[in-house]
């Protein structure tokens, strides 16, 4: 025991290494533009693979153009994996996905200038364009789309060129695809996004799940008359139909039992003109709960109110469901080995909800996922005033080293014995 | 009073002039696109002075330029007047406006040729830009605001400019003004722009009054966060509030005694992303009714359960005053002189509000007012399918016709005796 909790990782080299990849798309507020395929992307990949081979990892681009780490392990066989992301919103800031990369190219670096190998390899991973088209860890999980067209860019470039351009291979996609025999567990360490932390003062987050995802597109359609001439029993007021329904959705997610949330964050009306009632109101719903049956019962339900709500006002409504993300569990061991840790290195920590998607989501469909998050400032994210302390940063990448160092004997114990640490103790 | 209803308009005269006019600004679709001080609106303007002329009447521009025609009656004094516009809106119709001035040249024509002359000289008047600022009928009743730029137009045109091209003068615009001396009563005929005469079979709507107009600008200000990592206890959602105050103006509207109307037609969201709780709602309310106290009463109502749902939703309300117009009534001796002429030609007729504007809101204020409506079919107005049929329009002028020689006895009957029908018998 002593020996596994002596090891710790180096922060000033772990913060340094946050700064200087913070340098590639530096903006003037003091954010970061790395959009995934351009050419600060592209840098900042070529710097995060020679930090890998650094650190004593061989380095392999798949045919999504996730560039994997790895760290050979004392045998031979399924890998334990990290990693996330590197490129940013179009205005980021330094530490969404760069933590958990950085923070998993660091623990090898401890391992290796300690002179320890794991049972298992150790895998460090960038996935690809995680801020768009989740294209790295979608492929990794056999989920991408057979279609190309789907993920072409806004500026028109195909995904072959973009794949091309990083190592990558379009026409072999379906060879990235991974097995829970290669990779038996993945951590994501990463910053919450959010003001649970912060708002607590926990130091660490056990993350219990990533929220799966629906997206509904809702038009209502009534009458555009006259504001002035038309008497108000003579109305079909496509924006009373859709006030009710917005306040409908809102109801539904405050009362229903559970920490499911739900929103309406778009809404148009047309014609939009003071002296006209509003003839048609176009709004989307986002629906997030950690409970795929929660979240279809929910949606039943408020279709049901919809139908009652467009029948009274004499309106017309038509529903298109434009998003679905299942939603994914930690699994419970990999939750059960981060409190442990928390509690051994005396962290405090709380089990929260992921209510933001991550590469895990993708990687926790056919292996055993699990999340540490560490306190967003203000609870921002993806924009230039992102901020989480070194001091912060350090305690995060200490949890997954030492999540490492036990989930190495958890799932090591799967298949034959070994005696406590024999792994770190060896070489 | 045989004498007085065997007078009648020549239908086929006024319906082709009403025909004539609608060449000018012509539409593809069958419309009219005449707005105010365009080339089509001057030379639609030339057209119906020539027309006034030929109908033995003096014609005058005056400072607002308003084209003023005149035809000499027995005495001098007061006249009767009539008129409306023949501006349109950008997409407009052959009806609006455009009935009741030469529904007013009609009736002089046939006065003309059966040789007969009223007690009072008759006015058609030609107001100016009444789809949009009405500054005609504004200055008439003394009411413009005294700042030219208030009323430049959307391409940057001044309205002294504007005023010039037509013959008025903007440094002149306070000799615009008119006096109960000069106009004993005004009696406009417009179509109705509203459904109400089509769905209850009437031939003739009495106008009870124009109602008056608020229009509020409301900014509710709340914080716009992510949609996924935002609990629903933690948000402060504009459109949550928004949606409830929408459905606080209609109950109000709704529930309220009376004939008000309230819309909110205009609203947008900020930022308007399906995945960011919303942080600023902006709509816009239109409030209409015949009484100034109702809509005064309604207005205080709106803002109490406006702080009170602010409050509720954490958020924070903005309200600011767009606009107010005073309701005008009619005068009952007008209108009931319109109902004895319709109980006279056997026209089915009916007392309702005119919840649109009119150039005869304003000259209401300074002097006694009536209006006559027919119908709209399917209540359609400011669009290129208007329309009222041929019988309709003169349906129409007969009852401004006999309304005119009904009120020649009465507003004479105010000053001098005369013996019934004296003035149009006498020349």
């Amino acid at each position: 025991m002593t020996v596994r909790l002596a090891l710790s990782v180096n922060g000033s080299r772990l913060n340094s290494s946050i700064a200087q990849l913070a340098q590639i798309g530096k903006l003037p507020g003091g954010g970061v533009s790395r959009v995934a395929f351009t050419k600060e992307d592209l840098l900042a990949r070529k710097l995060v693979e020679s930090w890998m081979r650094e650190a004593g990892m061989t380095v392999r681009i798949d045919a999504a153009g996730n560039t994997i780490g790895r760290y050979p392990g004392l045998r031979e066989g399924a890998a334990l994996a990290t990693g996330s992301h590197i490129d940013t919103v179009p205005t980021g800031g330094h530490f969404d996905g760069v933590l958990g990369v950085l923070a998993g190219i660091e623990v090898v670096r401890v391992l290796r200038e300690n002179g320890l190998r794991l049972e298992h390899a150790i895998e460090t991973i960038v996935f690809t364009d995680e801020e768009s088209t989740v294209i790295g860890c979608k492929a990794m999980a056999g989920n991408t789309v057979n279609n190309p067209e789907y993920y072409r860019r806004s500026d028109g470039t195909s995904i072959q060129t973009c794949l091309a351009q990083i190592g990558g291979d379009w026409s072999k996609i379906a060879e990235a695809k991974r097995h829970p025999k290669e990779i038996a567990a993945f951590v994501e360490l990463h910053v919450e996004q959010g003001g649970v932390l912060e708002s607590t003062g926990d130091c660490i987050g056990v993350v219990k799940g990533i929220v799966g995802q629906y997206r509904l597109g809702v038009r209502v359609t009534g009458s555009p008359n006259h504001a002035g001439s038309t008497p108000m029993h003579a109305r079909k007021d496509a924006l009373v139909a859709a006030s009710q329904m917005v306040l409908a959705v809102n109801k539904l997610a405050v009362e229903t039992p559970g920490e499911q949330v739900a929103t309406v964050g778009y809404l148009t009306v047309w014609p939009n003109a003071t002296n006209t009632v509003p003839g048609k109101v176009e709004f989307k719903i986002d629906l997030r709960d950690l409970s795929e049956t929660n979240l279809e019962q929910l949606l039943a339900k408020m279709k049901l109110e919809f139908q009652a709500i467009a029948s009274a006002t004499q309106t017309e409504i038509e529903i298109t469901q434009l998003l679905h993300v299942q939603p994914t569990l930690a699994a419970p061991k990999i939750q059960n080995a981060i409190v442990e840790v928390c509690q051994e290195l005396g962290f405090s920590y709380r089990h929260l909800i992921s209510r933001a998607g991550h590469d895990a989501q993708e990687i926790g469909r056919f292996t055993d996922m699990g999340m540490i998050f560490v306190a967003s400032r203000g609870g921002i994210s993806h924009a230039e005033d992102e901020y989480t302390s070194p001091e912060q940063c350090t305690q995060g990448a200490n949890a997954l080293l030492q999540t490492f160092l036990k989930l190495d004997r958890l799932y090591a114990a799967k298949g034959d014995r070994f005696i406590e640490l024999q792994g770190i103790i060896k070489m």
